[in-house]
């Protein structure tokens, strides 16, 4: 576009939110010109902060008006460059964080009202005070964003129990991309009058609207907790376990996740002041949290029972129960810190595929096994969520042997190809809970189904056809 | 279209499935051209039979060419009259219920693959079998199928518990409007690569495509249950008790259905052998059963350990737990004989709305006292899931006073006309799990908001250009 229209745009989305949120200095906008693990530069013409809906829409008429594109953006904790502008088309970028009001909340309709700029910490802090639970959990818990979590249908170690964020989604309100308000904030949990239209903004990273507000679920606050650490001689043990504890306790199983013994191993090297509170000589260990609404449940006495059931089935090789809740938050900072330290590790190269669960062992099995043939040096390691078929595998690479840039990227090539390849052969998915966003839209088009880009570029098209809708994300 | 374009058609669809596959004649169509409750009559030029998900493929094909439409249909047991072919349009009626093999079963994945034409009843057998759980359970088990469940987003008892139909699905098949055939049988907890295409399908009542197959979550296999009736005063009590009892027992409440007195006072006049359990002295009956895989949890004893300290908090008047399965069983009788028995107490509007649930008191208050008031005569019952929102009112006439067909449309059209007010009033919906299908058409013009019905038709236009899938219902 010209200087002269930007500068008229410019002065439009000023008069719009304020001068003052409207940023355009390099010092102001790097923070949110790059995504958090600066894997992805982007080139907007400014930065908007609007703090109404109206204001979004007022953003969404100003700038589609000129065929500038919006790219929407909450807590920028997104792993594929969803929230960061394309270069090849002029945009603007789009943060929701100042829309952070709790619109409402009815704790006898189990549900709650919120911006889109509402911290998932903030909401889960306010269901507590409403002695309900909003069970969506994730790492970045602190600082992720409703808007970015419904957007990205985000995951994380609840899903199990709760399901996905679509699960836990009532109602939307949706900027659209003519500008229109959709408002869809109903708290209904059953309405079959005519197509579902919140399904379509779920997931879609911003590419067919932006969403300011959201209903959520609530659930009653959790009462008792209990956490083991098992051992196990493979990953189809993990899988025979988890559904013995689900024939036993149902619904109370709060997590359920694997680690590796390589994971471990660095996770107790290169964290300060972690250990294992078990040795470490079988290939597989799983971390297990029940928990229940019921006050008069033992939790712990439930834990030890069906435990020392599955190890007279040999489910398991070992087993410790933590006796008190500093020892269980011992025992899961194993598993927060995989991130942390693995960094120290080496190069890392991790994936986030999903397959169905039965399918889990031949598929860790066979990557692995390729994997350590073709990346010489590699160590894979394993850390992730048994129930959903989502195992996120980790190749660390020493800084040694892999020392320049080009080694790590040829060696992280090879490593993604031989995940997505085997996953796919699977009938698994190449992303299962961090989205499509800017890294895998070529993936995506060589893997998913003719039918299936198809389908997805028809609801594109009539949704936006002038493509400003976070161009370049899930779609070219 | 032309007699010569009918008997070419006819031949075409003939060649793709056998002749005796292909039904014309009055006799051997009647049991498909109307819907089981007699109240929609359609004109299909055929009713076809197909048995694979190609042979629908090439009907389709057939059918497009000519612009002839296509009306999928399960079990014929909707009732919104979506499995009725309207009477505008040349179309043939496609009656899946020959597409009934169980393709698959994935016990350690927790997931079932079936065909459109299975029986919920065999559905529900065969995870049985596997030591799983199928939980949808309503009216039709024996005879609706999973395709007609699917496309309706069918709701139920266990919905409380374990969601709608959508919930449930994990991956869909599909022959789309182009006769392309979309295989998205996948069967993953998390999968965010690209728009979740399926949810387009589920609830669209065939109007965007044709489900063939399914892939179904399946759940561990309960191992205990206890029942019981209790009196209450008012429907806030209802709300509050049910809130109450999941912070008490969490998520092993299967099923909780309210009833007033006036419905059951109906049901054991009706009802050959019902009687109540309990004395019928208050104005509200809830039925509740708590239900757990795990077999270690006693679930009477719980029951009666919630109750009693629901009483004691003033939640509850009165009540009776089952001390036996076969008077549990008599209990839930008086639920399950409700549309028999009003049936034979006269002339019955019966409505399928929801509301948030924390608005149940003052929609069921508003809308009993508006329809005595202006329908003269009118005995207004209750029934239905207090944790979805969604009460059925039923407003019961008499057969002398409304004898004439005239006068009992035009009570009907007040008595709908009231509920349906008052539910889009209080942020509900005027079909909560029963869908449009021919019934709801005009009503949805007038209850919803014109951005919904613009959307809603982008996605029907961009899907189903020709309109040639189940024309005329959902919309126009």
């Amino acid at each position: 576009m010209t200087e002269k229209d930007e500068a008229v745009l410019l002065q439009q989305l000023a008069g719009i939110v304020g001068s003052t949120r409207v940023l355009t200095g390099p010092e102001d906008t790097a923070g949110y010109q790059q995504d958090w693990r600066g894997r992805y530069q982007g080139a907007a013409l400014a930065v908007v902060l609007p703090a109404t809906t109206s204001e979004v829409a007022a953003v969404v008429k100003a700038c589609s008006a000129l065929g500038v594109a919006i790219v929407p953006q909450g807590g920028n904790t997104g792993l594929v460059g969803g929230a960061v502008a394309s270069l090849d088309q002029a945009s603007i970028l789009l943060n929701l964080s100042r829309m952070n009001r709790i619109r409402e909340i009815d704790a006898s309709n189990n549900s709650l009202v919120v911006e889109a700029g509402c911290i998932l910490a903030n909401v889960r802090e306010v269901a507590d005070q409403h002695k309900r639970q909003f069970p969506l959990l994730l790492g970045s818990v602190g600082s992720c964003e409703i808007g970015g979590l419904v957007s990205t249908n985000a995951g994380g170690t609840g899903v199990l129990r709760y399901g996905n964020m679509r699960e836990l989604v009532l109602g939307l309100e949706v900027v659209l991309p003519d500008s229109a308000v959709w408002d869809g904030l109903r708290a209904l949990r059953k309405d079959n009058s005519g197509y579902d239209l919140k399904q379509l903004f779920i997931g879609a990273e911003g590419t067919l609207g932006i969403v300011t507000a959201a209903v959520l679920k609530l659930f009653p606050k959790l009462a008792v907790s209990a956490s083991a650490m098992v051992a196990l001689p493979g990953v189809q043990q993990a899988v025979d376990l988890l559904r013995f504890l689900q024939e036993q306790v149902g619904q109370r199983i709060e997590a359920f996740e694997i680690l590796s013994r390589r994971q471990i191993e660095i996770v107790v090297k290169h964290g300060h002041g972690l250990s294992s509170p078990m040795p470490l000589d079988a290939p597989f260990y799983v971390l297990i949290e029940l928990a229940d609404s019921s006050p008069t449940w033992d939790a712990g006495a439930e834990l030890e029972n069906v435990l020392a059931e599955a190890l007279d089935r040999e489910l398991l090789s070992d087993a410790v129960v933590a006796t008190d809740l500093a020892k269980a938050e011992r025992m899961w900072a194993l598993r927060h810190n995989i991130s942390e330290c693995n960094k120290h590790a080496g190069f890392t190269v991790s994936n986030d595929t999903s397959v169905p669960v039965s399918r889990l062992p031949a598929f860790i099995l066979g990557v692995t096994e390729r994997i350590e043939r073709v990346v010489a040096g590699a160590c894979v390691c394993h850390a992730g969520h048994i129930g959903d078929g989502n195992i996120h595998v980790i190749a660390v690479l020493s800084r040694v042997m892999y020392s320049t840039p080009e080694q790590c990227e040829a060696a992280a090539a090879q490593v993604n190809l031989i995940v997505h390849e085997a996953s796919v052969e699977l009938g698994g998915s190449i992303s299962a809970e961090h989205g499509v966003g800017r890294m895998h839209v070529q993936r995506l088009e060589r893997f998913k189904p003719p039918v299936d880009l198809q389908m997805m570029r028809m609801v594109k098209a009539v949704f936006d056809p002038q493509g400003v809708m976070n161009p370049g994300k899930i779609l070219r």
